[in-house]
């Protein structure tokens, strides 16, 4: 019995599967193909912003892997590692926190990229990232909230202008669609709140090069460009994502660092091969993919393949392929050819080679306009846009799904955007937040919500002067380790003092109600708050 | 300026402020309609179900308040109390945490009813509500990942019992249609996993009484409960639900305590009237409901109204009306009329009285089946379950929706339902968990993914005996207070011991990221938990 064990969900593990199934039908009985993903659906990235206007059913923008793969076993579960000395794959933990090892004959690597933040102070607390169904509805849910809170306060100029301006960082396909299909959807809906004035909403696209869509021809780049900005999208161009706080994009362009506030950011930018591959004894390029010959086999190994995103497959001309799905599933397709050849016992001279060159590249503009280049052809406007859903429908697996997806953009065609705000995610647990100097954590007079530990960075304790006149005077300097914000939460009265930020802080901040079940229950913990409360009381600067 | 404040955007809120609207057209200038609401959307009830399969987009089932109320002030926020001495609001905090208070002319309550645990232990942290779309999209995943990690566990018997057992408790409209819909839904999604066995699978309704429907005449009740049989559902008449655990449901019936293995427990029972009216100085029926005269008015109050489930409101015959939207959209009206007339300044002679006998009942039992008494008629089969659909159609509010429901009920005619995983919600804190006696909290070899705070109840510490032969000796009693599991997270080993329940225990629970997270940066936090350690480990008992 011949194990085939597959890493990831995506176009390139998904139809990998699906190929193997079928180059492999007849030796059903002797070989097995196992498939390991972290989601149950594999997803149609293009198709992807549409949750954010909810035009599509939610659950109809990507693909149950069990409809697809009818003769895999599909596991639901992360691969912690990965061991090529005794061919297993360690699996995480289910319900039950037993590990478990599975032993492979060959194994076929595509879990794809991840947006990759590290390195970016405040982005992996404050950005989110667009890469699957769970980022996509937070976004959803982000935006709709943002409008609802803008609704309700309506006289805190400073905060509404931070929950009505949508960051969107990356002007490839990915970040240009998402701005596009954004900024229709808040436009739109925007229309319902009474006390929302549509000049007020900013939607902002941030991209390093001068233009965007790099990708495409610079004709086709400058469309995109107008017709954006027509529907009144910001284009910053030049500029660059460089860090992040709960309240702000701060972006480096020539003239130094902007900061545009914003309770909305989203980044589509750096993808970096998945976390797995880091720690993997294989060969690879700089940038982190694995480097595989053109018959998809990772340098000096016989038994593993590796595919999609994560890989770096030479092209015909020896460059690399570029990071899309019509490649993947091509990939996929000569990736199972080339296992059952092998498995048949045909030898390496058996093995093809990837010879694929691209059918062409599109992408959407939002409301009936697209840019493509298809077969050396420019395309732009309505047309594009009839042809990119066309040609996606098209490629959605499975007619049932394409039946839903064309009625929906059918209805879509006369009905208006759906504004219900999918409020999920239970208790809330202990997360970092990052600040930037000047910016305020709390201020005097605000309710109690959270307890914050500093974990580096400074900040200030400021108290308003007792003879009025609003100057404030600053009583306390705080460094690493020390706490803030617990007063408040001890004895249930608005906060006493300001904390504002001196260098840029990272802090670990914990909710009300989580603080509440700690404190009363781990007995260190509340001595430890109790004795730092009284030796500020002692001191006058308690918050 | 007069200010109408709505408590609820429930039926009974959302079309009481719609009935507002058009009553008040000619006073736009002079009156204010405010609604507060947690959600941004009312919720229809019985179509509600349908989000488990999936079969209506997940975001249609719901119609969004803003859609429906154009001249409403609609604030999605909670409101904390109200003082009818003042006669304010106070509103709950949103991003900005500053308090918030409200003043009205008159006060229209309507929050409806929340399922109440309180008192049964187990069922506040193992229970899963169903009143709103996030319960319902709540119940979708953990039936999904149930079978999800079925699939996976193929060797483990007690763990595969637990997941693919489902319950339902409650045996009311709502209660049925639940099972019945999760019923159908899990059935047909099972065949798609491999390592399922469909006759493994059991779905349960618990019902304290000796029939089902109680609300409906005995040959429909009969009707149903041989429907439900015939599909696979096993009736537990005579049961009552009162406790749970994260892997049972402890029913007590006519033979004493029945546990049922499952990790998928929902209850629609019991219904209280929303906590803020608890604290209010009104008067209220011996259930909690407000009491109300035929007007709707609070009683001795002129600018205090309730109506829907949250208020007893007299029928015709004296007796309260059932809590049905029939009765709700019908109380709107009247309301709006009679705060209307009296700020016309009508008076008291002006103000109209409730007279609404019910136009029928109507419970669905999933697939092509329903059961309905309409003008005294009883209807049950595919008739009943046309009409139902029809009429819940046309109950559903606005065009556009009506059009997206009855196309996505015509495509699921022939086609499957969905199984697409949504998993949602970020970083989990710490949680209550309830464990009964002989249960185990988790057993020596395992990975530790949590640490414990033992609340109430004790527990024992088990070791297997050294010298094999598979039995096991207590090596300490645990108490309130005392913590266990930390030694697992500190040292990233298996656990060395179990913990198994003696006395009913509530826990707090501390996922590993959250512990390691809060240890790594809470001096005293640490400090505490390493003192139990060293003392343990010199009794040789850690676990």
């Amino acid at each position: 019995m011949k194990k085939i064990v597959i890493i990831g969900g995506g176009f390139a593990g998904a139809y990998a599967a699906r190929a193997l199934e079928r180059t492999l039908r007849r030796r059903r009985g002797d070989v097995e193909i196992l498939l390991y993903c972290r989601e149950n659906y594999t997803v149609f990235q293009p198709l992807l912003p549409e949750v954010i206007s909810g035009t599509i059913g939610l659950t109809d923008v990507v693909t149950p892997l069990r409809r697809l793969l009818k003769r895999t076993h599909v596991h639901v579960r992360e691969i912690e590692s990965i061991d090529v000395q005794n061919k297993t794959v360690r699996v995480a933990a289910g319900f039950k926190p037993h590990a478990h090892v599975e032993s492979y004959d060959h194994l076929i690597i595509a879990p794809g990229t991840v947006t990759d933040f590290r390195g970016l102070p405040g982005l992996p607390e404050h950005a989110l990232p667009f890469k699957n169904l769970a980022d996509a509805l937070e976004l959803r849910s982000r935006v709709i909230r943002a409008l609802e809170e803008a609704d309700v306060e309506s006289d805190d100029p400073e905060l509404r202008r931070q929950l009505l301006t949508f960051v969107v960082a990356g002007g490839g396909f990915s970040g240009v669609e998402v701005v596009a299909e954004l900024n229709d959807f808040v436009r739109h809906v925007a229309t319902l709140y009474r006390r929302i004035d549509p000049r007020e909403i900013r939607v902002v696209l941030v991209h390093a090069q001068d233009r965007i869509l790099p990708e495409m021809k610079p004709q086709l780049g400058a469309f995109a460009q107008k017709i954006l900005r027509k529907r009144g999208v910001e284009l910053m161009l030049g500029y660059r994502l460089h860090a992040a706080t709960g309240e702000s994009a701060l972006l480096s362009g020539p003239d130094g660092v902007v900061s545009v506030p914003t309770k909305t950011l989203v980044s589509t930018i750096p993808a970096s091969p998945h976390p797995l591959i880091d720690s993997l004894p294989l060969p690879k390029t700089k940038n982190g993919r694995l480097l595989v010959d053109g018959t998809l086999r990772v340098k000096d190994h016989d038994d593993i393949w590796a595919l999609g995103d994560c890989a770096s497959v030479p092209a015909r001309d020896g460059s690399p392929c570029p990071p899309t799905a019509q490649h993947a599933t091509r990939q996929a397709q000569l990736v199972a050819q080339n296992v059952a050849a092998l498995l048949g016992g045909g030898g390496m001279a058996a093995l093809r080679t990837f010879d694929f060159k691209g059918l062409g590249k599109m992408g959407s503009l939002g409301r009936r306009n697209a840019v493509a280049e298809i077969f050396g052809l420019s395309i732009s406007g309505c047309l594009a846009w009839f042809l990119w859903r066309t040609i996606y429908l098209a490629k959605i697996p499975g007619w049932g799904r394409r039946l839903k997806v064309a009625s929906a953009w059918t209805l879509d065609l006369f009905l208006e955007p759906e504004l219900v705000e999918l409020r999920l995610g239970g208790a809330g647990g202990a997360i970092h937040e990052h600040f930037e100097p000047g910016q305020r954590v709390f201020s005097e007079g605000e309710l109690g919500d959270r307890v914050y530990i500093l974990l580096s960075g400074r900040a200030e304790v400021l108290r308003k002067c007792p003879n009025g006149g609003g100057g404030e005077q600053v009583l306390a300097l705080l460094g690493p380790g020390e706490c803030f914000g617990e007063m408040a939460l001890l004895e249930s009265a608005p906060r006493n003092a300001s904390i504002r930020c001196v260098d840029p802080m990272t802090v670990l901040s914990i909710p009300k109600r989580e603080f509440g079940l700690l404190a009363a229950n781990v007995p260190g913990l509340r001595a430890s708050f109790e004795q730092v409360t009284a030796r500020r009381l002692a001191q006058g600067v308690a918050q």
